[in-house]
């Protein structure tokens, strides 16, 4: 993985779950929100007890969230030292608040902390979501445009898909970081033009083209499979060495062409 | 060919789920697929009995992906209609191939329909991913840009991640920009696969694999080659007519490995 991480001094919002309600849902959020770089998480009455061994086991490795989660008995104090809470929720709701979608609230969240203030997001227990008491808190509601018959998230989905986000634009990621960095070399033209001649020598031969008129575009056709591939040194070489045993040692069974 | 579509008839893709291991990851699954309007899943040597009653119950209402479950038994068989197969992994490998985003999967995934061709994206099994010779069919590799030191992702968060990119760009298509171009049908995975096997039997038969231990990874070299180059169904009988005529006829004359 490419190790680019400038432009990413925005501080990562807070995640706040409202009376969730399984040890288990609270580990993957705290998973989800690792992959994409956020740490902070806040619960609000939480149903089972905490800390609790099956958020540990199915955050699966993200313990600085899970091991550094704030527990709140009110919501309006978890969210007191906030300046902008977003709501988010699947269900319209009878209130006049606006709706954004998460790469909108990802670009609202990012100019929040470059202008130095604290951004949380809180979302409802999993049977129900958030009430209308606890929407109304909000700045803006967050909507994700799902299949309108089918909206509901799984609230470690709903979590995950504001930070992905919230990374994608923070992190200005582009996928020329994504590179494998052990990609070899590829062949130069010359090598590849060896190839080729060694192959239509070969056909040549062995009367491959059989009617000459089509010969050239035959031949341009291999090319362009050989060519379009973007192959390394070490393939053109293999690729050589079939050619080689097949023309040497071949044809001592019956072939597959039926197939 | 080259006629413009209307709005939105991008066909979604398949997912594929390579060996799972709890029926409720498979639930999640289809869940978080029908979440984004994507309905065909595939399942290969699920470890647990399929239909899975935990898989149900997971799907909390995703009846109609979960209803329609294909099984495999092989993941050969899983891919062998389909013309693109992307693959998705967090872990870097030693295989030359294209790493692409989400988005950029997205944007290849809704091109690919508008050509008329058949996709599909393939998942590990829960605590390993893909291995090297799953991946290898695959024309490109799908990793999300996440937090490098902790790139795991839940496999249901996986299958939704690509999905949601899915459904966010192509619930924006504009109907002017949707013209088809006319490039000739890929292969499918079938061909390919059958093309494989011809070219492996014909060099066992002669010999290329020397050294027994190396023929595996030998084997997952030519086939990335073979994958990587998106053949088209015409070059793969022009590469299957190669082969089976250097096995045949080759041999008359001096090759040119010298060079």
């Amino acid at each position: 993985m490419g190790t680019k991480t400038s432009c990413n001094i925005t501080a990562s919002p807070t995640i706040i779950l409202v009376k969730p309600q399984l040890g288990e849902n609270i580990g993957m959020c705290a998973r989800a929100m690792w992959n994409c770089g956020v740490t902070k998480l806040r619960i609000v009455k939480p149903r089972d007890k905490w800390p609790s061994s099956s958020a540990k086991a199915a955050a699966a490795g993200a313990d600085n969230v899970i091991g550094s989660v704030e527990v709140f008995e009110s919501l309006e104090k978890a969210v007191g030292d906030l300046n902008v809470v977003f709501a988010s929720s699947a269900r319209p709701r009878c209130m006049t608040k606006s709706i954004i979608t998460p790469w909108e609230a990802a670009s609202e969240l990012q100019a929040s902390s470059l202008a130095g203030l604290k951004a949380g997001i809180m979302f409802g227990q999993e049977s129900k979501g958030l009430n209308n008491d606890e929407i109304v808190i909000a700045n803006k509601v967050i909507a994700v445009p799902l299949n309108p018959s089918f909206n509901s998230l799984n609230l470690a989905q709903a979590v995950f898909v504001i930070c992905y986000e919230w990374r994608k634009l923070t992190n200005r990621i582009d996928s020329s970081e994504l590179l494998i960095s052990e990609n070899p070399k590829p062949a130069d033209k010359k090598q590849l033009i060896y190839l080729f001649k060694h192959l239509e020598t070969e056909l040549d031969s062995c009367g491959f083209f059989r009617v000459g008129e089509k010969r050239p575009s035959m031949i341009r056709n291999i090319r362009n499979i050989l060519s379009r591939v973007q192959l390394t040194e070490k393939e053109v070489r293999t690729l050589r060495g079939i050619i080689s045993s097949l023309v040497r040692f071949g044809g001592r069974t019956n072939n597959l062409e039926g197939e």
